[in-house]
């Protein structure tokens, strides 16, 4: 493990950077985080990045550690200690690290946790996923009631995420009980439907509101793209004219087959190449 | 924060005990635990203990770090060094630390982490629980679909608990969308019903599968005590001659009230008390 990270107020070689065992993170996934893409050394999306931490924590009565001022001087400080120019930053603040074990909040004395990391991902891997697509699965939701927080409780994520592997793709779809699909174990999932629109799930408790999401959106309608925000089912992927996936990491990447099957011609759509230029056009340079 | 820690082949101070911000448990929860009760110097229930960790394991396609034998031989150190006589021992098994964050499975050469604690309770919180009840609050059912394994992806768990405490409870019951108790956030729920049975859920992926639940029903049963295993509400409950919680280092705590109204008398069930008895009886002394 190399890089530097920070952790609870100290800049650490990586290798030796560790949180108490007591710490509720690791205890009961009490904790929430953020991931911020980088491009030509900018971090994407900042305002929405924070507002969605301040919205993780605002909904679990966690507090914040420092300002959000102070959070990204973090932020951006750890960026330029590990000279990341193409990757993404990652931020986790757990509810701190008690005395005792209990599932009971500790006291407000307690100091929440804060940690930060950040890596270099270069281009050539999203170069190579934006040229052949990916392959998604589907697999039954499993989650909890509140995947609108962006806690570390992400077991079933991890699972569904080990079941695409198995199976040769890249993401699992989760399929809640109703048919219908709900998001990727760690991005979320877009149609283009057969009527051309642009479609994903609306907001709700049952998916995470990501940030790539919003900000697609809002650039697509000010294009006036055809935009939809309701659910699909695996089969309205199978007829769709196209499918990608999106996330801090992956903005845009089109998806060309569904539980083996191909979407349209099996290859990656002109709608998804347009999107993500429109998505990466809109970033700071 | 004072005790000795196992740490992943080492036993430390627990100020200083620590893991990786890259576990795998911090960034995930992908971990799964057991905590055994410690009386008189004995671990109670320890095979069944044993048996609950290797199946959480096996579900999760998680490695043990070691043998059953050599775990045991932690445990009991731990205990040891901790001088502990009346209280309990904690164990947590991660999927280890890998380079990279990463939702799939990590390379099966990352070792597991594995983390003992332990620490004295004394008789006097279950003397006092026992003596004066327990109040619990219900709220609805939030967790993911498999309950029955013991991981750390416990906020919901967390979120409950402080609910209860704010509402001068002890523990929150969830009730699922049907109308049906599925179990406390920390303990099994029951009660002796309006027929005078011993009823608690029947085991599915929706509960824990308690192991003081498990030890209970196999002493009632053989005492020709009347048993049932199956879902009741909150009505029920309310209803009930009798209810109270079990978990290990809750071995038959009688509730008094539920959802603030009282339970049959509102105090302290016969029943309770003598399931108890039996239950310690059928520890190691």
């Amino acid at each position: 493990m190399r890089g530097v990270a920070y952790v609870s107020g100290a800049y650490v070689p990586l290798a030796r950077a560790a949180v108490s065992i007591q710490d509720r993170g690791f205890l009961f996934g009490d904790a929430v985080y953020e991931v911020w893409a980088v491009r030509r050394g900018q971090l994407n999306d900042n305002a929405e990045h924070i507002a969605r931490l301040n919205r993780s924590l605002r909904e679990l009565k966690m507090r914040a550690p420092m300002s959000d001022r102070a959070l990204l001087a973090v932020v951006r400080e750890t960026m330029r200690r590990n000279n990341v120019c193409e990757g993404i930053v990652y931020l986790q603040i757990s509810r701190g690290a008690a005395a005792e074990r209990d599932h009971v909040f500790p006291a407000a004395s307690i100091a929440p946790t804060l940690v930060v990391t950040a890596k270099n991902l270069g281009l050539a891997y999203l170069a190579k996923r934006m040229r052949d697509g990916v392959k998604v699965i589907t697999t039954p939701e499993t989650r909890w009631a509140r995947c609108d927080i962006k806690s570390v409780n992400l077991l079933p994520n991890a699972l569904a995420k080990q079941q695409a592997k198995e199976a040769g793709a890249f993401e699992a779809w989760f399929v809640d009980g109703d048919g219908f699909v709900t998001e990727g174990a760690s991005t979320t999932a877009w149609i283009i439907d057969q009527e051309g629109r642009l479609r994903t799930r609306d907001l709700s408790n049952r998916i995470l509101h990501g940030v790539t999401r919003a900000v697609l959106l809002r650039e697509a309608q000010e294009r006036q793209i055809p935009v939809i925000e309701a659910p699909f089912t695996p089969a309205d992927v199978a007829a769709a004219r196209e499918a990608f996936v999106t996330s801090a990491g992956n903005p845009v990447v089109p998806v060309v087959a569904i539980d083996g099957k191909p979407i349209a011609d099996g290859k990656p759509g002109a709608m998804a190449a347009k999107l993500r230029d429109i998505y990466l056009g809109a970033q700071p340079v």
